[in-house]
């Protein structure tokens, strides 16, 4: 009988969370029922959202119980199937969790093809992170030709990709990371200009990197990034709201003053600013447009990308909670099989 | 030679404005030249916009220098004309602040054809007010068949529209207005329920009157009447941004916490809310189709309003002043002539 190893959540986390907030366990893998298929998993992607699923408040995906196998999707290959769609050895995209092995039903599967595009890349550039980036810019951001846009988190699988469709779009991309390493990379993957916001200076030098102001920022960190973009929007400038990292982690509100809402609401007023919150699944109509025109990027090299693997599924809560921290350098993936 | 009355900035206000931050003058009326007209001033508009170009602060108009005539937006009749567009008698609408005499050019007069409405109606429902609640409808808040609308100083002459043109569209209409004289009148205008923000339970009132929250919220308030809106909006609620005359005499910004504006983002990213200011004069293109459309709405008694009138240019201070503390009840106006 095959054993399947599996992360479930232990506890809840108060503030950061810590490796005792999750267990791992090993059960017998189930077989497959009638339309169910057998999927192993090769790479689960860790993303800032499961943050909130570890937590009770109220957010757009339901909380994770106590005990239950953390949630996440991964890409693998199916082992045995029982549905006719799917059989053994195909690749495919699955919300199995953080585990080597789920039982699923084959509707519940989508295919990959590893042709198009190493299988990893269906999780990061290819998945739910760049559909973020794409249809963040494509609805709400809408970078011009000559405008400024600034990311942050901007080495990751969101804000790499942000930054270089909206250079694809003739706009200037100015990029958010944490170290000189992170900056460099930016550089190397053509952000125009990147700055890095642990530097003391880092508000003088973001102003420094967006001599015409910013015409959209794409928030995805929150935070003291935020507050240093704000007195730089240019009238009209657009705010795709798809995470708020910098924040996961908070217990509370702040109780401290000063109370910042009232200077934004009236900067959003006197700008005529756009701030637009999002899920992708808002736009899952448009996935395979993404896919098709994503896929054209990869292969003509117009988009790169970079990948932080751990190997073995035992060290995911440690990336995990280095995801939170900012510690990863690109999309962070768990090796599992 | 006719003596112009009219009244000047003296200083800037900390804070509320008092009667000592204006001066009430008279001068010679000049001779227009050619192409100018000389028009008299018939109602002066008072709008809450008017406070921020008393400040220095930065805001989307430039402020008025010490000692220059306060600005604003009249409707008159031209008395003497050097410009072949207009003749004695003609009825116009004018930006030439609070006088009761100005000669402008030509060129910057709008006709206004009392026939169609009562020339005060051009300042009001029919004018910049009826305009804002019409573009930030159209192209923010997009009240649809079956959703609710949120709108407070609701008796004045945007948010009276904006409610009133959601019900047209199908939509409930909630009117948040201070007092029972005022939240009476909304209900006989039509809105679906009006409650009072000056009452003890305003809080748990508003609730009880959008039992399905709330999908449109048209700020022009701001403070608390926004604080207790946004536990209620809805997954996709959309709020058009106009004004925020609850924080216009705040002299700086609070310092005591707690810092709301992360758990405002963060509602903005879990509902997917989008949150726009805008200035009406970015949608001018379409004055002209809102005015006939405004118009025929007034002609079969589908859109009423209620005007608040002073009479004497001396007391529009006086106006003014009560405009901001929400004194007045329907659309301020000062009758001058």
């Amino acid at each position: 009988m095959t054993i399947n190893n599996r992360i479930v959540l232990a506890s809840r986390p108060e503030g950061a969370p810590t490796p005792e907030n999750f267990r791992l366990e090993q059960a017998p893998v189930a077989a497959p029922g009638e339309g169910e298929v057998l999927v192993r998993t090769a790479f689960l992607s860790l993303d800032p959202y499961m943050r909130g699923r570890m937590s009770t408040a109220k957010s757009y995906a339901a909380p994770i119980g106590i005990g239950e196998v953390m949630g996440g999707e991964v890409v693998g290959h199916v082992v045995e199937s029982r549905d006719p769609h799917f059989k053994p050895g195909d690749a495919v995209r699955a919300y199995s969790g953080w585990q080597e092995y789920a039982v699923l039903p084959g509707r519940t599967l989508a295919p990959v093809d590893e042709s198009i595009a190493p299988l990893s890349t269906y999780l990061g550039v290819l998945g739910m992170p760049g559909f973020t980036a794409w249809a963040g810019l494509r609805h709400i951001g809408k970078p011009k030709k000559g405008e400024t846009l600034a990311v942050a988190a901007a080495t990751g699988p969101v804000g790499s990709v942000v930054g270089q469709l909206a250079r694809l779009a003739g706009a200037r991309a100015v990029g958010i990371a944490g170290g000189p390493e992170k900056t460099a990379f930016l550089r190397e993957l053509g952000f125009d200009a990147a700055v890095d916001h642990r530097a003391p200076d880092f508000r003088d030098a973001l102003k420094a990197a967006c001599p015409d102001g910013i015409d959209v920022y794409f928030e995805n960190v929150g935070g003291a990034v935020f507050a240093a973009v704000l007195p730089l929007l240019n009238q009209y400038a657009r705010l795709p709201i798809c995470g708020l990292i910098a924040e996961y982690n908070a217990t509370g509100q702040p109780l401290d003053g000063p109370d910042r809402l009232p200077l934004f609401m009236r900067t959003v007023l006197v700008k005529s600013l756009t701030v637009r919150g999002f899920i992708q699944l808002e736009f899952a109509g448009e996935r395979g447009e993404f896919e098709r025109e994503m896929a054209a990027h990869l292969r003509e090299g117009r988009i790169r990308y970079r990948e932080d693997v751990t190997a073995g599924l035992e060290h995911a809560p440690a990336a995990f909670i280095g995801l939170l921290e900012g510690r990863n350098f690109g999309k962070a993936l768990v090796r599992v099989a």
